[in-house]
């Protein structure tokens, strides 16, 4: 007779659809080895290399050695032993961020995290101050977004999308109700650079009224870019951040994509002023690093020093490092906008058609519209009959609904693989419509 | 003009004695670096070993090739890419909590974590479904429990520790006097073996009485193991976990010390079944899984890999591979104690002695009590005057009042530092005293 607990006994956050779309796309794939995955989202594994990882850790250590002049006790100490909680490698991120995106921001106000994941349950964590408080973010949401609002029992209010990414009356509007409500919209979570899921970019207009309305309305805007560096050919535009006059916006940064998914190193840059009741003022980095503090104590030092080794490497840069990924992102991006073109033609008879799809400049995600319900049960249907996996877009909102939109990833797959799972998916399709 | 935020509209955890505890003790440290340190409760650096990192790092992936048969392919991407929430290297920890602690687990219900910090959080942020729920943790606690129990908004209550390690009566007593104010006590904190930061540990008779306790009461253990294998010249007691017919303890696991602290690797065994509201059942670990995916995703593959690698070199067992550094803390714990019973000998009258210690069999920590209030302002004047730092023990209760306690940590310092950090802690002491 062993202890039992029930599942109603524990937190809310449980039976939450949002905890539980990672892990039932994850059975539906591992049900499924041999379909084709249009489904992860995932980086390209082209390029690992093993023994790049034993160079990375120990140009880093040099770095320590000859650049800083650290002792070899001093060295060991720093990749070895529990260290800083906001990181090891700060300054080398600042200098990144100056280098890739033109965004100045002081070292002190990094806090090196666990993924771009821990980053942002810090940021929720900390400014859930009571049942009051409330998160907006643009619908449809990465998925980790929302359940790291669950876990911080922080409720997220949806703010439509729109052509531009976002649609900023909708915004206000939800603001000023959510106001009238008696609760405190404390942040807008956006991802202005080719989005996870809607692969949408905000153009540069839109930007800026973004951040007038977050200083006119004094909230936060929490900007998560793991894209930007995967335009294509596309011109970039400044980030948020870069443009961030009135320090409204906090910054989510991800080296998943950009260095190393395996070494979970991510960061956030909050360098808002917090007034403290005895009237000293610190910076919102050192907030987060007391809640990390009791987190994750600190972010694993000696893979702090393969992705700072990396760093190093190619001079801070991170756009030289990813040459050649961007241009395989680019590569895939092309053959699955082409191959959707090739396989839903546009209608000789000028009617409109009945399955379209974003166009995004880079980024990993492309949504495909279609006249039917896109549903769980769909999906699995998909995997055992027609051999190909991608991802019901119901599962990126809080509300669903029927949701007649699925969403398409590159970024881990061959081209001729995405030639055929598109050969798979348009079957499925015209079957669907042949219903 | 920037945006600023204010620390009132914050969690409620970031005014918290619990998560600025390790700060101002940092802060003292940083400001005296001069000061012999008998605070810190880091692990002994002299066999930190860089070679021995990128040594077993490859012993890990020739493992999973030769050993599982993985392809290069599949050896990359298992250490390189995102992967397993539950993690990687969970074969290798259930045999070594065979081999070590006789502890005979499934796998499958061990969660691989950012070190023990995110066990615990985990944990508790399960386990607190509303606001009914209550943590019991021995008293004095460790500051990383409460601190994690303030971010998952669980209260803590002080179970008194007794000369057992923990005072049963006291736990029953309180177990019963929360379910009369309509309150859930979900489960009792423990650190059964030299305790932090009590030194103390628990006799097997209490440990069995301690878990009938728990399957009458229907609650969990939390036990945390972090030193259990540096048990100096005693015999190892079974730990709760190995003695747990009823799986009504939830073990906590740190390689922190006995493994390599930079890699950030610790775990959890949630062997529990968890009931759903459909009436299937599953492990506890899976629960914890869901939430992992939202607070860090995975741990680093990388680090488990290293980690991993240390394992393999020593078939699994961690009391092989820490053969030295149990005989540098326990030198060290006998330096300490014998260094005190030389400067604070008992009075020849047969008068009771002013100053009074603990006398831990092993771990790091020894907890002095002298007859005057040590609160923070001492601890500053001892950095600064007196060249020398601890830990007052006030930092270990979550409503101390006025506490006549330090705590002295020996695992970090050498033996002569031992000696003189000793030398000047007697002078303050004997000032204090005739004050």
């Amino acid at each position: 007779m062993y202890a039992e607990l029930c599942v109603t006994e524990l937190h809310g956050a449980l039976g939450d659809p949002a905890l539980n779309s990672m892990n039932f796309l994850n059975e539906v794939a591992n049900h499924f080895p041999e379909a084709i995955s249009l489904a992860a989202g995932r980086p390209c594994e082209e390029f690992f290399d093993l023994d790049a990882i034993h160079r990375y850790l120990r140009t880093f250590c040099d770095h320590l050695a000859d650049d800083l002049g650290y002792t070899d006790e001093q060295v060991r100490r720093t990749v070895l032993q529990y260290g800083r909680t906001k990181g090891i490698i700060h300054e080398l991120v600042a200098a990144n961020l100056q280098l890739d995106e033109g965004i100045a921001v002081d070292p002190e106000s990094i806090v090196i995290t666990v993924g771009c994941q821990e980053a942002m349950f810090l940021v929720l964590r900390a400014l859930r101050a009571d049942e009051r408080d409330v998160l907006l973010a643009v619908s449809p949401t990465y998925v980790g977004l929302t359940g790291a609002a669950r876990l911080a029992d922080l409720p997220v209010r949806p703010i439509r999308t729109g052509p531009d990414g976002i649609d900023l009356d909708d915004l206000l509007a939800t603001i000023r109700r959510e106001r009238a409500a008696g609760r405190r919209p404390r942040a807008c979570y956006v991802m202005p650079d080719f989005a996870n899921p809607s692969g949408l970019s905000m153009d540069l207009p839109t930007r800026h009224r973004l951040l007038e309305i977050a200083r006119n309305e004094r909230i936060l805007l929490l900007e998560d870019n793991p894209y930007g560096l995967f335009h294509g050919d596309s011109e970039r535009i400044p980030t948020l951040k870069a443009m961030d006059e009135w320090r409204c916006v906090v910054y989510l940064g991800s080296f998943a994509k950009t260095a190393l998914p395996g070494a979970r190193v991510g960061y956030v840059v909050a360098d808002q002023r917090v007034l403290d009741t005895d009237g000293s003022a610190g910076l919102f980095a050192d907030q987060l690093s007391k809640i990390k503090s009791m987190l994750t104590v600190n972010t694993s030092p000696l893979a702090q020093a393969v992705v700072g080794g990396k760093l190093l490497e190619h001079n801070s840069s991170l756009a030289k490092a990813n040459v050649r990924e961007r241009e395989v992102y680019a590569r895939n991006m092309r053959r699955l906008v082409t191959g959707l073109i090739a396989r839903f033609p546009i209608p000789a008879n000028g009617g409109s058609p009945k399955v379209t799809w974003t166009v995004p400049a880079g980024g990993f995600f492309v949504v495909v519209t279609v006249p039917f319900v896109v549903d769980d049960a769909l999906l699995e249907r998909s995997a055992r009959d027609y051999g190909v996996l991608w991802t019901p877009m119901h599962h990126f909102y809080d509300d669903p609904g029927e949701v007649r939109a699925l969403r398409l990833s590159c970024s881990v797959v061959t081209p001729e693989r995405i030639d055929a799972g598109l050969d798979r998916l348009a079957e499925l399709i015209h079957d669907q419509l042949a219903q």
